[in-house]
């Protein structure tokens, strides 16, 4: 059972993007100061024909609409798995002021994996990063997944 | 005067981006097949709301709509300044062929600095890469843009 309100939110946005069939990644992002829900949302990579559509970049874009802006410095976002290294500079360039993130992404990921994007000299904001935070269960409903599609 | 034509495209594009107030950054993808182009576009980060909006994730979200693939082996991608790492990683999910960059960005690009996104564990493909191509217009573009703003 998962702990954190809003990873649990971020992981029913994962379970929607599996039952269309899309590689089961959710997102959430908080308005840090008020608690809010801005945006949610999931991985549309394939139904949307849109190879960016990875679900940080959809509530990204959808929340920066919301608040006009493209900076959203008071905000978090949530994610079921270490973003990616395109996710990662998105989320630098929104300057995130929190990451959470639950499964670690090995073979994809761009955080404390790969390319470490905050670590990168192309880096000019730095979210504070929790990795780990319900990863049992999203790195099940990932594994899951993959097992299914074989 | 540009000799390229694409480039000369994708130049023209970022001058657009210039009298919108946006970073003059412009960016064409091309069939190699048949060297039609497919899409073209430029930045859009301010007026969209949308810190993705770069052009390279425009034009590649364009084409592989127009091309109902998430995959664009066939096709090369031109753009004005060397892609940051957020694009740079869509371009290696996007499967493009060829990239072709003017401009070197010293202080945000991820191909040649910074993350070095190609080169990385995180990434699965690698296009062959020109930088250069135009590089004196495109990136004295980019200076007066800038110049200007301050």
């Amino acid at each position: 059972m998962m702990k954190n309100k809003y990873m649990k939110l971020a992981a029913e946005e994962a379970a929607k993007a599996a039952r269309r069939g899309e590689v089961p990644v959710g997102a959430v992002i908080v308005d840090s100061k008020t608690g809010e829900v801005i945006s949610k949302g999931s991985n549309r990579v394939m139904e949307d024909y849109d190879p960016a559509a990875h679900a940080e970049i959809l509530v990204i874009r959808q929340a920066a609409k919301a608040m006009k802006s493209v900076r959203l410095p008071e905000c978090d976002l949530y994610v079921t798995l270490e973003p990616c290294p395109m996710c990662a500079q998105a989320i630098s360039f929104a300057r995130i002021r929190r990451l959470y993130f639950a499964a670690y992404d090995e073979k994809g990921g761009g955080v404390e994996n790969g390319a470490h994007i905050f670590h990168a000299k192309s880096c000019h904001h730095k979210p504070e990063i929790y990795g780990g935070i319900g990863e049992k269960e999203c790195s099940a409903m990932l594994k899951e997944f993959f097992k299914n599609k074989r």
